[in-house]
Parts: C-alpha cells; sequence; structure tokens
C-alpha cells in the first residue's frame, strides 16, 4: 500500500521556482504555457496490512504538522493499494 | 487545460531526502512506514485551447530534456482538461 502527498505553493504564493520554469519553457521554444507551479511530491510505502483509514488519518496529521508548511502550502493526500 | 509532471528518484538510486522524512515519521512516533520517495511536482496551466497530443508530445520533450535528470531520475507526465 503506498500514500502519495502533493504538496503544492498556496495561490496566493510567490512561486519564483514556478516562474523560472516557466520562464525557461518559453525561451525553449514550448509556447502556450500560461503558468507553472513547483512543488513537492512524497511516495511513502506502507507496511502490507495497514489500516487505510488510520494510515490516512496519521499521515493527514504529519502532512499538515511537519511535512507541509501550512502558511504558504497546500497538500494533497492520497492513499492507493 | 493543465499537464501534471511528477519526478521521482529511480529506485536504484540513493534517496537521503526520503530516507530523512522516513526517519523523522518513525521518531514522531508515525509507525508502518517501509520507504519514502521524495520527488518533485509540476503543474504547468496550458493556454485554452491547445492540442493535447502537441503538448504531451512537447512536454515529455521538454520532460526528458531539461525538467529531469534522466540518468537519476524517472518522470510520469499526465495531461488533464
Amino acid at each position: 500500500m503506498k500514500a502519495k502527498i502533493v504538496i503544492t505553493p498556496k495561490k496566493a504564493v510567490l512561486d519564483p521556482q514556478g516562474k523560472t520554469v516557466q520562464n525557461a519553457l518559453e525561451h525553449m521554444g514550448y509556447s502556450g504555457v500560461t503558468g507553472v507551479h513547483v512543488g513537492k511530491y512524497l511516495e511513502i510505502d506502507l507496511a502490507p496490512g495497514t489500516d487505510p483509514a488510520a494510515a490516512r488519518v496519521a499521515l493527514d496529521e504529519a502532512a499538515h504538522r511537519f511535512l507541509s508548511n501550512p502558511v504558504i502550502e497546500d497538500y494533497r493526500l492520497e492513499i492507493t493499494d
């Protein structure tokens, strides 16, 4: 079982890394890009037999407490088999 | 229209950031975590009316050429509405 956490900067927060990638894409000739957001991706392997509901609660807390910065970042948690 | 690119270290490559997160999770009392992989996440906004097939080809090339390091990283590209 796996958990996937995607952490992205909030829309209202400046994203200089995304802006840089957007500029680079334009300079390299890739047109039609109107915005880029750069975030973090965490893939967590869980021991077989872990209760998905309990894992969701624990990882949601972990993501909120120390994997993301809730002031400037949003996160999305997904548990898959 | 949006493109999502997830860049992860190849399984055979050392992932010290992932190992650190795994240790941190264990020390914070979250058990049952058998592995953590940390990667990058890019969300690319595309101009409305962009041809999805052409965007996929262009972004696949961009991901391979300069958004990821194909020697040590894998990437996954997804185009959504």
